[in-house]
């Protein structure tokens, strides 16, 4: 049959199994238990478009009632980037609004509905094809009446073209011929979208208080041996087709849709584009469609897949997290940013943090640049907000929202109401100011990696001296001589308002220098952009010797006797509590001994003084990495999922390959661990990220400097080798690193000749030259 | 002024405070902890429609995301009765759809939104104006600029033409004048609709799977000094105006909007009829529109007021609860009944309980047989769904469901599954069996009190001879020669899967008596009605004489020495729990004490042979009354708000005039005390029938059996006289009971003359001769 060998390529189980077990993954048949957590891991996304994996065939509507009174046992949603509006709750805050869904599809058959619930399931399989970017399901199933029929579905968000979402489903029934009724809807109820404008083609909808549109521009075809099935009716969100469909005769429906984003003044436009986006492929058999999507996979899988040989189980799940990071990222729209949960669910409202900064932007510095810089503009495009922030707190210069929406203004809650009506403080979106120089930090290591001096001149400049401006307004000289950041909470949430964070002031201090480093570069490079900032900032000598004074009076609560640092001003007064008494639990240390003794203990939520380690690993001598880790991994609860992964990272630089390779597979568990509870809100993306950044920074040994590229592999016992590529200032670098016996394997595949240090050679490399470097 | 005149006679907090306490509701300030449960107390509704008491002006959006995450302060909702759908849950039972928000309005001063969060609020106040079915709020507001606005609003949905809706706006501005931005909206996002057509005066909206629909035909208007400003823009869901309002000259905005439900078949002629609707009210002032709704529930006072002479928080809280249940009922509309939270709230998802029957339909019998009528024809459309049940079960004849939504069909959850993924079996939609004779137990008093052969004939006699015979089906012979109903759960929800319960065996075997009388009676009285009923249920003689040995043969766990019911079972066996150590808690007995124990305990949840003695007073002896009261009373935790009410009813009636005033408050305090929390899913509407019944059954002392009606007062010392009418067989009686010198006034205010007991005594009445009986 012609439309069966038409799919065949691109949904048979057989084509990404057995050949490729690290190229996807699998769930079989359907567990309402698990169903949520599962629909969040089987994402298909682009950066623009989310779609959680949720079932489209024979689902039932959502909306929520008051005290639910009702469990989902499914959250079908997609989402749209950027498309916020602030909710009815205590506080307002925004939050990402769930987009219409134009996936659903209902079936009957002989007139009865398909309902999963009823009848038989003989078979249902989902596979996420993570080389080509597909969700694929097959379901074989029987009706209460005995009717069979079997489905074979694809569904992409398109890598080629943003705006682009294709669904395949073929159907045939085995058995009798049966009259088949098929509905595709476009739906938007339980969302918080009103419809603007219903066209037969076009869908118009907005926020309510925000203004926002999304146009969805649409085109569904039922197809069978080469003739297309007429519809029988059609309404704005509606189509249905009718036929008899006979045994060995499959059916093919398509759907291709085009979603725009906009503002409702220019709402018009918006649905002109979306039209146009789908008028471009709507001539296109839908094979077309599939291929450039594939073939833009290929490419980000060129440039950021990651081999590890020796450990299958860890190169599924690098491919799992090199396959949400490059979901989850848009290269060509750069006033949006990577909420907590990517477009995979909507825990944390779609709000931004600093994980994008410290455990997604490394990925995209140095596997896919251009989306760096979007994500760096966002930042750009969001400093009023950060500068509103920071005057409402009585500072100077930008102090980021610690949790990020549209503007840039705070959107943490400042209170949540718990059921019993108990009001809880939430602390961070005043005090968790470390997000300042977490931004600071991202520009910078991009243009290190970069070169981009473009983006530094129209940009990074302007946020690294904001931000410097922000600290030094923020750091108090006291009656010791010494500058002091009181009143904050670190990266460890389990202490809140503590005195001198030593990440905090360390990367203050690190903030500050690099604003009059760049403040120098300016002057000598780019004096007539220095002059524009100069004025437009008011920005003075004075104030940058003011800067010089803070970064280099900034206490730190650095012992050079034990070379340790304490986390915070009396921490090392706290009880020290064993680490037998709070870890290895189901739950977190505060939940296992309680909030207050949590508080009042040196136990620690996820790195703080590790994470100083991770980023800064240049500031710190040997012995001062090995001390403070050695003080404080065990002190650690890892009560969040941004944890494990920078301990991986340091361990496994300190050469601890053993505990590196531990923390790496905690950390893979993250979203794939058969607990998936914690996932139904979303992928924990900045997990992913870390898993990343223990491959390639902690076991590959990657790092980017001032002075270019190095690499010195860590590799555990069961890695015989790990592949991956690095961009570095227009450069692309294969890296292969083996175990035994120690060597490096270096190819420069695009770009001018460049020196690269391998442990302590300096190794020069030019096109089409491949180079061994023995280790050791 | 000629605006703010027309307004004053209506939202004038003046008029319907001081002279009349206990005819209003006031919330003062906006507390977003007290806020859900606020709307729930303020519904206005009309029995098709329900609208809660949430803030129109203002509100931000509602849309739900995963795991909140967020707390809603509020809860907007219009619900239309029979509007269900199924969503997508585990697992999925039909559920109340929120329907379109019809009173959204925005508004902007010089261009900045008014929010009640930003800025001050100088004075709000909200008045559910009982008398007039009216919620008022008056607002006055600074904004963060210092510009000042004052609105004066009412809303209504009409008494006299369900299909309308209503909602008045007054604006004033004081200080200077300022230009306003009004947008009226018509909301669906976050409920479970889809838009099918949207035209510039007409809205249809559709459920996704059930194929309802919902038409809105909506008229607003803005007008200031006899002059309407004309709209600066109109989209079929959001209209705008914009004008200066000068101090001074406030303005008036009016919506009236006519709602239509109706199947996706018929959608055309669902949205021309709310367009008639509308059309026929279009050109009449607005005043109009409140007037014939003020008389419609002026009549509804006139049959159902009891007031209160003594204990003027008792009177309230009957009006607060008269009004609720005259907004519950729609007697033009058999189709749908009264859910556990009536329109007020989607808490238990709109889903009909034996509340209906046991805890409403006194109330509606007695003073409304018209909506009685409408709630029991309900049951006789879902007769067939309570034959699937009964069939699927193993058994014949007609089991109700537990919860019934719109095909009878059962709706109970089997099974809950919590945030932890644990599965919790929900046993009542198996067990909670007794639901089938308390339908016919309402079937049967509705009859005894209006004398409705039509009805009886019709659909009443179906309904008791099918339950009738699925008791037959149930109870087993077992070897003691006796019949047994095993695995059952009574009244009493702590004890599941027991045998024998008295309160189902005592209803089951009172059901089959009933069956057999009436189809004694259609012998005598229909014939022709006996033989289709003989033909269409297969049902014969021999048939009828084994209802009359299950009858007889029924155990019913009563101990002729003791005169006590065994509540099952082994249930005298149980632990014998002190009273004070489960009672006087804020959580029920169950919490308290954990599920086992209180499994294992003789604690009761609610009212299970007090809810006997309440029903069939006449069935057993003073003595039995007493014994029973005295035991069961002390072990009741009161877990449910069902059953406090009953009690009152239960010891009036005893003459513990003391205990029935205290029972009567605690039910009063249900959804009118200072802790809201639990109203927020909605009023708990069979708290409010259970007072009314404390009042005029217990305390007012009113019977209604086969002889007619009986009137033996049980005032307690807190109130002087309890005044209420009473409707029977084609008459109304007004009764008004003193306490000191005990007697009794009587009038007959229409129908034939009529023979009543007031104590021992007959009395005859006859129209416009008032009657005193001194009494005791």
């Amino acid at each position: 049959m012609a439309v069966a060998d038409d799919l065949r390529d691109w949904v048979d189980d057989g084509l990404t199994q057995p050949e490729h077990p690290t190229w996807a993954l699998h769930e079989e048949g359907y567990d309402p238990r698990r169903e949520a957590g599962v629909e969040a891991r089987f994402t298909v996304a682009n950066g623009f478009l989310g779609v959680r994996g949720a079932r489209s065939v024979s689902r039932g509507p959502v909306w929520v009632s008051w005290l639910h009174g009702l469990n989902w046992a499914s959250w079908p949603r997609t989402y749209v980037a950027g498309l916020f509006d602030t909710p009815n709750t205590i506080p307002p805050v925004p939050a990402l609004v769930p987009g219409p869904d134009w996936l659903r599809v209902q079936l009957a058959m002989d007139g009865q509905p398909v309902m999963l619930r009823t009848g038989e399931l003989l078979h249902h399989r989902r596979t996420l094809d993570l080389e080509r970017g597909l969700l694929v399901t097959r379901w074989h199933h029987r009706d209460p009446d005995g009717r069979t029929i079997r489905l074979r579905a694809l569904r992409l968000v398109s890598l080629a073209e943003r705006a682009l979402g294709l669904q395949v489903i073929e159907l045939t029934v085995d058995g009798r011929p049966c009259e088949i009724t098929l509905e595709a809807l476009l739906e938007s109820a339980g969302s918080g979208l009103e419809p603007m404008r219903l066209e037969p083609d076009v869908a118009l909808w907005r926020t309510a208080l925000s203004g926002k549109t999304v146009a969805v521009a649409h085109d569904a075809r039922v197809r069978r041996d080469h003739t297309e099935v007429a519809p029988a009716s059609i309404e704005p969100l509606r189509r249905r087709w009718a036929w008899r469909l006979v045994p060995g005769e499959p059916a093919i429906f398509t759907r291709l849709v085009a979603l725009a984003r906009g503002e409702v003044e220019t709402a018009d436009a918006t649905a002109a584009r979306a039209r146009a986006a789908l008028d471009r492929r709507r001539t296109q058999p839908w094979r077309g469609v599939l291929e450039a999507h594939a073939a833009a996979w290929g490419a980000r899988w060129e440039a950021s897949d990651v081999r590890i040989d020796g450990d299958e189980a860890a190169e599924r799940a690098l491919r799992f997290a090199v396959y949400q990071l490059n979901s989850a990222a848009d290269p060509d729209d750069d006033t949006v940013s990577i909420g907590a949960r990517a477009l995979t669910g909507d825990a944390y409202l779609g709000h931004v943090f600093w994980d994008t900064e410290i455990y997604l932007l490394p990925f995209y510095t140095l596997t896919w640049p251009e989306a760096a810089r979007a994500l760096l503009m966002y930042r750009f495009h969001t400093l009023d907000g950060a500068r509103r922030k920071a005057a409402r707190l009585g500072y100077e210069g930008a102090l980021y929202a610690w949790e990020s929406a549209e503007t840039g203004d705070e959107a943490t809650p400042e209170e949540i109401v718990d059921p019993a009506g108990r009001s809880l403080k939430i602390l961070c979106g005043l005090e968790e100011q470390h997000i300042s120089a977490d931004v600071a930090y991202a520009v910078w290591k991009y243009w290190e990696a970069t070169g981009d001096d473009g983006f530094m001149e129209e940009a990074g400049a302007e946020i690294v001296l904001e931000t410097a401006r922000f600290w030094a307004s923020r750091a108090v000289r006291e009656d010791d001589g010494r500058f002091h950041i009181r009143r904050v909470i670190g990266p460890d949430e389990y202490h809140e308002t503590i005195d001198d964070n030593a990440y905090t002031n360390v990367m203050a201090a690190w903030n500050l220098a690099r604003g009059v480093e760049v403040a120098d570069w300016l002057a000598t490079h780019r004096p007539r952009t220095r002059r524009r900032l100069e004025r437009a900032l008011g920005l003075g000598r004075a104030e940058l010797a003011e800067w010089r004074a803070v970064d280099s009076g900034l206490v730190t609560g650095f012992d050079p006797a034990s070379g340790l640092f304490e986390q915070f001003q009396g921490y090392f007064g706290l009880e020290d509590v064993p680490r037998a008494d709070f870890a290895g639990r189901d739950a977190p240390a505060d939940v296992v001994l309680g909030r207050a003794r949590t508080q009042a203990s040196q136990i620690l939520k996820q790195a703080d003084v590790v994470a100083l380690l991770a980023l800064l690993p240049e500031r710190f001598e040997a012995a001062v990495h090995r001390a403070n880790f050695a003080y404080y991994e065990p002190r650690c609860g890892h009560g969040s999922s941004l944890s494990r992964g920078l301990h991986a990272v340091v361990a496994a630089r300190l050469g601890d390959v053993a505990m590196a390779h531990s923390y790496f597979h905690a950390t893979a568990a993250t979203d794939l661990s058969e607990t998936l509870a914690a996932s139904a809100g979303g992928i924990r993306i900045a997990a992913q990220g870390a898993l990343w950044q223990a491959a390639v920074l902690g076991m590959g040994g990657l790092r980017i400097d001032a002075e270019g590229l190095a690499i010195r592999p860590n590799l555990p016992a069961a890695w015989e080798r790990v592949v991956f590529h690095a961009r570095w200032r227009g450069r692309r670098v294969a890296v292969e690193a083996h175990r035994e016996p120690p060597r490096v394997n270096l190819r420069l595949v695009e770009g001018p000749p460049c020196t690269v240090r391998v442990g302590e050679r300096r190794v020069e490399l030019e096109a089409g030259v491949p180079r061994t470097v023995a280790l050791g």
